[in-house]
């Protein structure tokens, strides 16, 4: 499957969303990337009024769900931000993959039989490239039933999840108001999640100069050089440490991510360094009275005990509820661009 | 989970619905009963006429689906409810099951993505209080969002099930027309079966004088104490027995509900009593002509051979066909109510 | 279960679809096909041309699932299908066959709690005679709650799949524009392939003369003796041979389906015939010019390995992707039909 990653190259958007596949980050630009945030906001102030034509954006749409790995937040982001724009939902996560596994079908003709009904796919798959495979086959499927079905990424292995690196950088730009110059601490497991991988990448896509990235992760969890390589042709710095202290007190955005003990090939290295990589109310006692926490959520023990999260939720430069509700505004923004919604 | 349910406090309904979660019966009043007896009336003449307001009250809507444990009838009555009134459904009942236990996540912060993306929620749980956590929740993160999603309960472990209460006694005046002076026996697992609890206490606060209750189960799974004393305090009187035979021919509405063998510490006292709770065409024979024979639906053995049902079935006096119908109806009242529909 | 289609005997159309229950394809004559091709044809054009009409044909309307075995296809295609004419879809295939698994739920309750909720039922069930059985206590029902719940059968067991001979039918029309004289080759597994059943009977009920099948199966595999009387009655002819050399070159319509190793009493016997039944693109060159491959899908070894497939898939007389886009279509034309709609 991750063949097709080589085989297939998904088109840059350059202020033209209709029909394009959302496959990486990489296809937006710095406009690409505001007129996505300025559709947002503007969908968002039209749902929180109850505005009579964000639910006539999308009818006679429809969008089909293929997940074959579960996702609470994803699923039913994507599932309200297509029902709150008046399109259909078809499809579901288990259904899809109980289906195929039963009968042993393969993936390209499964997202052929989608696109078949759908005009557009949401996909989340467990292996990298199934994104790209998909696109590459819907273009196959357009010569031969005439309809454009597109499909967006929900995230395919450790490969990239686009929709949410567009909700954490347009949630960033949301509570700060600029980027130009910020402090963005992203912590975790930096080698493996790709939640982090695609915010990096966004970030130098946004093209926002005297910003600094740090990433503070276990040495053998460090940032891929791939990554860095690509943002080293951008405007942006970076530095790496594995120490949050040495960055903590200058950020004004602490992007915080989970490490998992698997990563790890004996208990003891991960037992040495995880204490280290745990968000408490302590820890942010440190840190800059306007800067602001996120996390892409779920979160497990690396936010510390059920007792911490209250006092963490509570506290205002806490965003991760709103980053999380902005998912679904921007996955609004971005399904009625690809639909051809011309209106916002 | 439990302490929730003194740790939160379920609102009074007190004629004003609008933002209120649903969690207990207790919530409802006299006169909050029959404004929404009165709008599922309305509601249901305008869904067999087709009348085109019906499918406009809950446009804009977004309903969330968390089923923590399975249910056909009360997963697909709220589904079909919401989306008669024009609403949309998300999520799906093994959907956020399977991806719940599959991160590992913890409820606070499920029903918090939830309430991010939908204006309701509907929770059904295998633990009691769980509705309760829920409501807590929800308002802690309206602080943080915003918005005001409320959750109401489709059943959460042997706690209540309050819309099934609201579509039993609904049911049941509109079959009697009155309630004043009727005899009422509920038969079966007093002690477990919430459907039970929740109907006997609503039925108390409906403040119908010279209305009896009869309770008729084995002696080990008679009504709970805390139910009887709240019974003392209402106009309503109460009776138990374990012989159905005592109140039979006297019984207005016969409620018939199943014994689990699973309750009896042995199987011998479990076949002791069984065939004292089976409703055969031989039992309902010595009913009152004019009685009316309901039940909460799943059946078992409880109600005799798939034989016995086709006759069960054909007789007039059993109406919980109408009873599981009339439950679509309701939903749809109380859904329209609580979402700020001021219309009916 | 099977004794239910004995005891109920399926509505014949006669030009009348609103409110009856499909089941089987003996249900149809030439002029009920004609109109259901028709309304394809038309809604089919209207759903291209994104015109505003279609989605309001079945708005009011619910449709319920009660999907008891998975199948992607058929279960997106109806979901795309009601909700693309403006209606809802309430239930989930897993939801529902876990919920009744797991409460022990008879299906003669199951159906007609959907059939309180909902308008039409779409049921899928591994065991023959469901949805006779379904058709009969729906029928029942009526009395109960006045309302008209229709069922759709998605295929029960080895009996009929009737809305899959539909679109195979409806898409041989429409790429060859006549029938009249063709030579249509079914090949497979004939004996317990329901599809081909469902096709050979309904190309016996459209009254083309002229038209001639052959059934090309290994000789333990072939057309059941019950079809071929059927088609002995109808003007149809037949051949049967276990060579698809003997037919191929004359084929108009090649209709692909797959055999299955497990209908085979020892391995030897599936691999001494199992490679005379592999489309590959070798094969397809020895047929007409002009002829036209189809396939239900999903496909297996059947058609080959994944790079036969790319090869099959390009060739322009493949046109199993135009069938199952189709199959959306000709469902929203029999929905439509009997859920009442006039004016298409």
């Amino acid at each position: 499957m991750e063949a097709f990653v080589e085989k297939y190259t998904p088109p840059r958007i350059d202020g033209d969303f209709e029909g394009k596949h959302i496959i990486t980050v990489e296809q937006f630009n710095r406009s690409d990337l505001d007129i996505i945030f300025d559709a947002t906001r503007k969908i968002r102030r039209g749902v929180m009024r109850g505005e009579h034509g964000i639910p006539n954006l999308c009818q006679h749409k429809v969008l089909a769900f293929l997940f074959f790995e579960a996702s609470t937040r994803t699923d039913l982001s994507f599932q309200a931000a297509m029902s709150r724009l008046g399109g259909r939902v078809v499809g579901s996560s288990n259904g899809i993959s109980f289906s195929s596994v039963y009968k042993g079908e393969n993936l390209p003709d499964t997202v052929r039989a989608a696109g078949c009904y759908a005009d557009a796919i949401v996909l989340r798959h467990p292996m990298e490239g199934a994104t790209y495979l998909t696109a590459y086959y819907l273009d196959l499927l357009r010569n031969q039933i005439g309809s454009q079905p597109v499909v967006i990424s929900a995230g395919d292995g450790i490969g990239e999840h686009p929709t949410q690196a567009l909700l954490d950088l347009f949630t960033l730009l949301d509570v700060t108001q600029r980027i130009d110059g910020l402090n963005i601490t992203l912590v975790g497991d930096l080698k493996f999640g790709r939640t982090v991988h695609s915010l990096a990448k966004l970030i130098g896509l946004y093209e926002a100069p005297h910003t600094t990235l740090n990433f503070v992760a276990p040495p053998s969890l460090q940032m891929p050089q791939k990554i860095k390589d690509f943002l080293d042709t951008r405007p942006v710095k970076f530095t790496e440490t594995d120490h949050l202290a040495d960055v903590l007190a200058d950020s004004d955005i602490i992007y915080w991510t989970r490490i998992q003990e698997e990563r790890f090939e004996n208990v003891a290295d991960y037992e040495s360094i995880k204490d280290a990589f745990i968000m408490t109310p302590d820890v942010l006692a440190k840190a800059k009275k306007n800067a602001y926490l996120m996390h892409p959520l779920p979160r497990k023990h690396e936010m510390g005990t059920p007792a911490d999260h209250e006092i963490l939720d509570r506290d205002p430069r806490s965003v991760y509820f709103q980053q999380m509700q902005n998912g679904m505004y921007v996955r609004m923004a971005l399904l009625a661009k690809v639909l051809g919604v011309t209106s916002i």
